[in-house]
């Protein structure tokens, strides 16, 4: 049996308007025989409405509770669209997380997919041409509802497709695909055709909102080909796929960046065994997770501890910090708000030396100072201030040959 | 294990302020040890903007799929009223009928209970003191979502209750209780201690509007005491119940009336065997049902027939017995939409001739002309003109006694 996976996000499904446009896409995947496994989200706003509701009704609502809830706006939309599907004579119909077995943890509102079961869904596909599937939801081993989390709708689309080994997993949006950086501050941003799940994952993780990071682990997991496309339109978007050996990759795919950092600095840390473990320990057992760590090569003993995390936990970090540094004596804490990671991402770079140095001359050629470097196989981060990040952003986008050609 | 099932409403849970009213009657059903099923129908206004949103998405939804997307509006207030039992410190969880097996048939939108596994609540109920089950709504034995129909909260409420041998399955709305007739046309209208399961089958058949008529007959057969009460005072409502051997009954209980009536006269019929098969086949084939029929003895081998249906049906009975009298010859048909029934209802009568000859008597000294009568073990019904139908019952309410003292 030939499946494909297409999902459509909250703003392809908001209106029958928008719905029927979305029929008209699954036609296409219908073509050829094939059967189709359509994912929906929530109609746009619908989630935060239910969201608003609980808060408005409890100022800590029940986790469990909030989730029978919420997945309510799922189930709106598999309904509507079903109805549609119907009406136009295709054989349809809808099926809750619960109906079709999609299997999770209990960890209410955000919730992992533990397994599928495609023998339901292969079976219903026998009598259908077209499943309906609520996303971002599923049901505990006991039956419970349960939500993965914001964009799990995207998670979902990609284990479904896993599951029956679909041959392809659409994602429509309302973007053409993914971007070689933000079009909103680089309008020569270019949409790529391709992309690997690695460089996905670092542009995911690092701020690009196309693809839930899950959803790209998943795809990534199980070789899942994934399509991002937009609803509105018939370009074919970006396919992201494992890294193409015949092909020689780009140096650098994208620039991604990130605001939401924050740094703090310890100076003056005595260099000795078990110094880290004392910095570190306290943040990891309150959950804070820390992002960049640079410690420069001790000097008359003392050293100074550089580390990033996200903004919003800035705060909860400073009172930890302040009784770190009332333990280990005679150091002082800076922390700075103000700061921003700019990335330059591409599996190209793991077989060609030069694009670190590229980036830094970049960087410096436009006077941004560099705070704080970390590097992997494939992707070269720096910290930079907050206030340069467009400008940097745009600097590197043109370094690395990813801007679009000047329109005419 | 004693339990007892309390149903809401939409309007008892319409807001959070109301649910907190609820939540006060969940808190008084725990006293003494007991366990408590609370029952809720969607928020007031809930099911009808979900209908508008299906009727807009299709001139004519899918059942199916209109039943996944009208379900939700049961799994938003159970969901809710659960974060608020949880706040208040009681140990409750939602529960949807697919969650707790309330199996239907799989007649979309008016799907029809087929069984209740009594052993998963009662499960649930060692872990909760409270369930907070979702009305109107079960699935199919294959897991896809049904509703009952309008009104089926109260059936959910009273099969549950039978289920799992509930002490008491209490109706919580708008008002106070049911009435000896509709407060409305009769400001003397009282509200009755007790009512049995004969009377308000009668009742609720000829447009008392406190409960649904199947929950009534369900009750009836599994003997389920259900007090009908108010969410909004302390007053202990109506009890229904199986009637009271050791008590005297009153002659008749209450009046009611049903001005969705359209009558039907055949003139001229010729009364051979046939004729009525004739007539009354094919509209049942056409799914019409037929209430009052009554046929005037045989004169010169010709009778009138004189049948009533419900008023919306009259268009199309209208051209069924075009049809009908094109085939049977010589007949003139005539169609009135003015009328309506009163009746007078009670277990009382069956031990009391009498109630007839006063009911006609009433009418008549208020000069209304009585256009046709059917009789049961415990109702006298009368069709009359329509314009007389409120006249009618305030002068049977005070005919038999059932008249509120005057307010001094």
């Amino acid at each position: 049996m030939r499946i494909i996976v297409q999902k459509f996000g909250g703003t392809s499904v908001a209106t029958k308007q928008r719905m029927l446009v979305a029929l008209g896409k699954v036609r296409k995947g219908l073509e050829n025989g094939r059967k189709v496994v359509v994912v929906l989200s929530a109609r746009a706003g619908d989630t935060d409405r239910l969201l608003a509701l609980s808060r408005e009704w409890s100022a800590d609502p029940d986790p469990a509770e909030q989730d029978v809830l919420v997945a309510t706006g799922e189930q709106v939309s598999a309904a509507l669209f079903s109805m549609l599907l119907r009406d136009a004579g295709i054989t349809a119909r809808s099926c809750t997380g619960g109906q079709i077995r999609i299997l999770t943890d209990g960890v209410w509102t955000r919730a992992r997919i533990q397994s599928i079961d495609a023998q339901v869904i292969c079976g219903l596909l026998q009598e259908y041409d077209v499943l309906v599937v609520t996303g971002f939801q599923g049901v505990t081993t006991d039956g419970r509802i349960t939500t993965l989390g914001r964009g799990g709708s995207d998670t979902s689309a990609v284990a479904l497709a896993a599951a029956v080994k679909a041959e392809l997993c659409e994602i429509y949006t309302d973007v053409e695909g993914v971007f070689t950086t933000d079009p909103n501050i680089c309008a020569r941003a270019c949409k790529l055709d391709r992309v690997t799940y690695d460089e996905m994952l670092e542009m995911a993780s690092m701020g690009a909102k196309v693809l839930e990071i899950r959803s790209v682990g998943f795809a990534k997991k199980y070789k899942v080909p994934v399509r991002v496309r937009s609803t509105f339109g018939d370009d074919p978007g970006t396919l992201m796929a494992q890294e193409d050996q015949g092909m020689e990759n780009k140096l650098v795919s994208g620039i991604a960046y990130d605001k939401d950092q924050a740094r703090i600095t310890m100076r003056s840390v005595k260099d000795v065994p078990g110094v880290a473990a004392a910095i570190f320990g306290p943040l990891a057992e309150a959950g804070l997770s820390v992002d960049m760590i640079v410690q420069n090569p001790s000097r008359d003993g003392v050293t100074d501890v550089n580390f990033t995390l996200s903004r919003k936990d800035l705060k909860r970090a400073q009172a930890i910090m302040e009784e770190v540094r009332g333990r280990i004596g005679g150091v002082e804490v800076l922390y700075d708000a103000n700061v921003a990671k700019v990335s330059a991402i591409g599996v190209g770079m793991r077989n060609h030396a030069g694009v670190a140095a590229r980036t830094f001359a970049c960087l410096q050629a436009e006077n941004i100072n560099i705070i704080m470097i970390s590097t992997s196989e494939i992707k070269i981060s720096c910290v930079i201030e907050e206030k340069y990040t467009e400008l940097a952003v745009r600097a590197l986008h043109s370094t690395f040959g990813l801007d679009a050609p000047e329109a005419s």
